[in-house]
């Protein structure tokens, strides 16, 4: 959009929604990408608002689709995947103003906020009352409750917990062609309507802009002990199978390759090392688990996992602090990405049973195209972090790196499993988005897609495969860069 | 439809699904009704059509959809709102002949089955390999998998495991106009779709037809210990609240009310009969708990448990013969319906602090209309099933039941809860459905009902309400009897 057409977009939404609510045209920086910038991804956007409330959310979203103007919803801007990233122009709408919490009710487990409050903000007024938000995805500081939504997303505790959107009972949300609906009900159980909560977690703003949300908070568990498993790589298929038969309930059920283990083992925070350091990387496959519960059933839980572990001639290394664990464990991402300069990470989801043949699977891609490669991720969940370090200066192994990832979808979907476990689909993985669904799949997404959005201006383009739901183009095709515009 | 036209209608079918997949015209009896019969509830399909498979189905649709012929999907007939009743004739399209497990993985926790399988024998398959699948709905020897996906079937551990929904990973459904689709996959967290498994879970026929199901299963707990607590009628909030807030992981929180377990406590095979037993039904209100785990886990909850009971003057009963205990609740419903010979329950849904209150309404309403009046359901979801008792011969006394279970509906909405927290809407509650939504939540479910049944063929009138999703007659009108066609 040429530069005076801007200007008389912003003016136009200034009148309808007020000055305060349309950023400057040299403020739009910052929301010309979100965290899928590591891969260069931007997009520069026609305007940039940022209603007071979520009736000037819909009004936006009303006007916009008046003028069949693109729309781009925008919580925390932490997705991965370009999701909120205006590619192909249109109008940003930030929630960031929606950050009232609307209530916190401990004695009944409910809390309502605003789409903008802070994933750590949700937690923290949870363990305040004594109870507990279970999803935590990373950044939780910046990524916001909107976008959990949005996105349904998970994180480590998933495994027991599941993802956000087990701990939505309703939502505020604008629907096209602008109007504000109340989903769900404070009935724990309600059977009247078609699931559209369910519906919208995880549409990645296609299908409306939630603007606030109603949550179910669990009891926070008494005890909560972490530990570390190591072992080869040989025995870790078996060893998580096992775990995964015993019954053992336990909260985190995360891994770190031994690849991984070993860049990142410089500031392990526990007591005891790999025992098979000294014969390379073969010997350091460290599950990170969590347990929880009272005191007595934590115990017992411990001797439980301990028993599998020994039969597997593994070691559980269970004296930490719980917070430095996971510091570390959180800090797994920027300590590898900075051991070459960068990293290319897909998030791909296998079969459980089938995680260490997804992990072989990214050291071959890796090896094939002469990359560092190692992986981390929820093994429980069958979640993988399959990661390429990359120099970010060396262009050329970049794209070897983004071939390297998209091999890796591949693979996910050779072994039974998904493009994306968490991370979602966003531009970045639409080319191979349905390229295992049949024809009538592929179908019903592009009739649920157009029912609630017909004008296609709901975040065009994301989450929908190249060519559209009509003509998917799903042949994979050879790697490459997103770079959109320069912003 | 005349009875040629019928006979015309039955010789198509043949001709493309084959002679044995047609149902003789005085066959059809059984295919009439589903448990809604208790209230008058009646049709005659104009055609019923039993595919040997799965592609059969999707023929019988496609056949359907081409001639504009309504279709009827039926599992097993135990519903109790008309969704597999054929109120308007259209071909009745029963899965019975889909019966096969696939598979059963315990070693993965999966196991696939088509949609006839009955719930029981999905039960027991788990249960034979150590694992649990933990959705209880009533009626399990009847009652299939395919349909409890269809309503999203709860059932007393539906409290602490959630509904069906939670325990379905994939789905394989026939489509309109008529095309088969495989949702889902084995991975357990897949964030490349839209959730159409939720979509179609729960939507009573009215979106695609279930043929197979992949289950996800528990392990089995080690212990299962029940009890049932009683209080009096006063104290019952104040203890249901406690227990919801201290964090206590019931498997089961049932509750039994004063009246109606008076009306049953001649069976009751506790060790210990109410207290106040003599004040008359002041005293006797009953919750029926079920704790599992490991043996330590579930005495360290008794305990605990016994500690709140304690702190509000009740007492738990606690020595039971798990199967005696559970055969007297599932003989409830049969107890209290023949004590003057039927019933009119609604299931209604509350937030659960406002249990006791909805208790109060349902007695209130029982009162105003001279009916004896009683509830139990699943106290810590909200769910209610409020049971007016009455002489079947009399059609006054029952016309006067169905309109106090109408206004129990009323109540619910009016509390904040749903019409139906269990059996769905089919065609009993049509009428209220949608009575608490918002203008754009109603447009969204007509959007989507549209864009998966753009003809609306499928089970048309069903979960929708009087009038359509695009002009519905909200206002709560007076109750009548859906006599529909006499079979």
């Amino acid at each position: 959009m040429a530069s005076d057409a801007k200007l008389s977009l912003r003016k136009d939404l200034a009148r309808e929604l007020g000055a305060d609510s349309v950023v400057d045209s040299e403020q739009v920086g910052p929301y010309c990408h979100d965290a899928a910038i590591q891969r260069g991804l931007r997009g520069v956007p026609d305007a940039v608002v940022r209603p007071a409330d979520a009736a000037g959310v819909a009004r936006a979203l009303r006007w916009c689709y008046r003028h069949d103007c693109s729309v781009v919803p925008r919580g925390g801007g932490t997705g991965l995947v370009g999701g909120a990233v205006a590619v192909d122009g249109g109008v940003v709408v930030s929630v960031e103003r929606l950050n009232a919490v609307r209530g916190v009710y401990p004695e009944l487990g409910r809390m309502y906020v605003q789409a903008a409050v802070s994933t750590a903000n949700v937690s923290r007024l949870a363990r305040e009352s004594g109870l507990m938000f279970p999803p935590d995805p990373g950044a939780a500081a910046q990524s916001q409750i909107g976008g959990n939504v949005a996105t349904n997303a998970g994180g480590p505790h998933a495994f027991k917990y599941g993802p956000t959107r087990r701990w939505v009972s309703g939502l505020e949300v604008a629907l096209a062609p602008g109007e504000l609906a109340v989903l769900g009900s404070d009935a724990r159980k309600d059977a009247s309507g078609y699931d559209l909560v369910g519906l919208l977690a995880g549409s990645e703003g296609t299908l409306g802009i939630v603007t606030a949300v109603q949550l179910r908070l669990a009891p926070a568990p008494a005890t909560v002990s972490p530990g570390v498993v190591f072992c080869s790589t040989a025995a870790a298929q078996g060893l998580l199978s096992d775990v995964l038969g015993s019954g053992l309930q336990l909260a985190v059920l995360d891994f770190i390759d031994a690849p991984a283990f070993a860049l990142a083992r410089g500031s392990y925070p526990g007591a005891e090392v790999p025992r098979g350091e000294d014969n390379g990387t073969d010997d350091g496959f460290a599950f990170l688990v969590e347990l929880d519960g009272s005191a007595t059933a934590v115990a017992e839980q411990r001797s439980e996992l301990a028993a599998i572990v020994g039969a597997h001639g593994a070691h559980l290394d269970g004296d930490f602090d719980q917070a430095q664990l996971w510091r570390w464990r959180d800090g797994l991402n920027g300590v590898i990405a900075g051991i070459r300069g960068g990293k290319v990470s897909e998030d791909i989801c296998v079969p459980a049973e089938r995680l260490l043949e997804a992990l072989a699977g990214v050291q071959a891609i890796g090896s094939e195209l002469g990359l560092e490669a190692c992986a981390w991720g929820h093994a429980g969940d069958g979640i993988v972090h399959a990661t390429y370090l990359v120099d970010t200066a060396d262009g050329e192994e970049v794209d070897r790196a983004l071939d390297a990832g998209r091999r890796a979808l591949s693979l996910a979907l050779a072994l039974g499993g998904s493009i994306t476990g968490e991370h979602g689909v966003g531009v970045v993985k639409r080319d191979l988005l349905g390229a295992n669904w049949d024809a009538a799949t592929l179908a019903a997404h592009g009739h649920v897609k157009a029912a609630l959005d017909p004008k296609g201006l709901l975040n065009p383009g994301k989450k929908e495969p190249l060519g559209g739901w009509n003509a998917p183009q799903l042949q994979p095709q050879p790697a490459h860069r997103i770079d959109g515009r320069s912003c």
